[in-house]
């Protein structure tokens, strides 16, 4: 189908990426996470997207997210898969309903756990991409696995159980 | 024995505590880490300490350190538990050999694999404690298991598999 190609952040994605990221639509008043809120200055801003049936994001670390020089800390990486499947999992629970995001009533997810795998040492100064796949949607539960990866290689896999959140309990 | 008490950090710990934390011992080759290097200067430089039997960390977030306004987001929450995990595993390695964590040769300690179960909101602007406890050395792998909590209430679990880096793959 073409080289037509579309950059994010430095990042290539194919071009069937959409434009406006999962986050984008996230109600103001839920939209100050440090690591996906669009309105947390100081915070990572990830931005979420679907490519078929998956999901993707990609960061590209900051210079002081290092465990050791060259490499990448756990805890981002356990931030990006935890931040990544909870916008996810409420696109995926809006596609369920065959309704936009942009649509009423909001849905928000909070993660109940998170699971981390640690394959292999995670490079430095390159952009990582996370990639999900919605495992499970049952009631207010979405079951979200992923990929990490840099340079095409996955060095963690996740499991995130989300949560959505009550609309009664959603911040006006 | 008294009510003599350590204040660090803002956080009161019992007076058993010792004044060096295990990240202190940390080779300056392996103190670059975000989360607990205490040379990178825009990390969060966790320290985490014995209390008998279990290890204790106490960190006050950052106020970006948000998912919601007055809650904290669930990555840095993974963050203090891994670090404080890996510091704990490290620490715990010396004891069971009867060494200080400044006699040779250094251990330091990577995380294979992270569980975090989010069990209430973590209130922000308070400071958390993360108390570790050792579930199981065996070779270069030590588990450890934890609590956050916020105020004396458990707000999330974790558990860690942490592998000792090999003497070989230290870097200089």
């Amino acid at each position: 189908m073409g080289a037509s190609k579309l950059n994010l952040r430095g990042y290539t994605f194919a071009k069937e990426t959409s434009l406006k990221a999962f986050q984008d639509y996230y109600p103001d008043s839920v939209s100050h996470c440090y690591g996906c809120g669009r309105l947390n200055t100081q915070g990572l801003q990830i931005k979420s997207y679907w490519d078929g049936e998956e999901s993707v994001c990609a960061f590209t670390p900051w210079p002081q997210h290092i465990a050791v020089p060259g490499f990448i800390y756990g805890g981002l990486i356990a931030s990006l898969i935890d931040c990544h499947s909870t916008g996810t999992a409420a696109a995926a629970a809006y596609r369920a309903e065959g309704r936009e995001m942009d649509t009423l009533p909001p849905y928000r997810f909070l993660t109940a756990s998170l699971q981390v795998d640690y394959l292999k040492p995670t490079p430095s100064g390159v952009p990582l991409e996370v990639r999900g796949r919605v495992e499970e949607i049952k009631g207010r539960k979405v079951v979200v696995s992923s990929t990490l990866s840099a340079g095409g290689i996955v060095c963690a896999r996740g499991r995130v159980v989300a949560v959505r959140v009550p609309e009664g309990l959603m911040p006006e």
